[in-house]
């Protein structure tokens, strides 16, 4: 596998020299819920590296063949075992940085019927005021939170777009 | 290079039977601009296939290390040579059948200095009443052009979530 400009193009791709296929290497998408229920909002304590025992929104990689509603809802699903009513895109967020777009979604908790999926060891409610923000698993999660008791108080959920930018060290 | 499901993971992937590395394969993202100068929407001629000689809206992929801001301005100058500012997200759609999901950007464009970029034979502004609609080369191009003319006359262009689903033949 050869690392080089192809033919036509302007960047570098990785090529294999046997078959010729360009590897083409995209961002990828990462797609979740925010799950709700009543005035509480459903996180997941984290099983895995990244930021393991920190508290995230379900969520993961997009997959080949599905929609970014049906993996939010999957996604979900695998590491709260909650049933959810997807509402609505609500937040989007580019990082550049690692090649990721974040994607969430405002869903409706149709049941209490959670637990930890495998990468989760705890999934609970919080209301706004129990909301551990110092033990947040990412930026996303934290914004997203931000964005949703702001609007809440308005009663609109408009889409919000935002960059999370970290420099090269 | 084999297709099996890894340990812990729940679907086939492409695995490296030399070095285990797992090539995951995941939906990509086109980002695109629609370009606006004053009553007129910017559109450009398809020099390739797919759809050769048909109108579209500015876009591509995603490249890594890019936001999907800067991504749909780049393909904007790269299709058309136009010089554009993003507004804001408008439209996105799943393409589950492809792997793909669309991002459509409002933009301002900045001044008349465009001409067609490689992958475009003519790049020209249309009127609503001069859109080619028969000769449209893709449905996000049609539903992106119809939101936008029944949004401006509203005046609100909130940002539209669309799937295009193809049942497989």
């Amino acid at each position: 596998m050869a690392h080089r400009v192809p033919t036509g193009d302007n960047r570098e791709r990785f090529v294999c020299d046997a078959c010729g296929t360009i590897h083409y290497q995209n961002p990828k998408i990462v797609t979740g819920c925010l799950p709700i229920y009543g005035e509480q909002v459903l996180l997941c304590k984290r099983a895995i590296q990244p930021r393991q025992g920190l508290w995230t929104l379900p969520a993961g990689f997009l997959e080949n063949g599905e929609t970014s509603t049906q993996g939010a809802a999957r996604e979900t699903f695998e590491e709260a075992c909650a049933n959810v009513s997807i509402e609505g895109l609500y937040t989007i967020f580019n990082l550049p940085h690692i090649s990721q777009v974040y994607m969430f979604f405002r869903a409706s908790l149709l049941d209490l019927d959670f637990r930890p999926g495998f990468e989760s060891t705890d999934v609970r409610l919080f209301h706004e005021r129990d909301i551990p923000w110092q033990d947040l698993a990412f930026p996303v999660v934290r914004d997203t939170l931000e964005h949703y008791f702001r609007d809440r108080a308005s009663g609109a959920f408009p889409v919000h777009v935002g960059d999370i930018i970290y420099e090269k060290r």
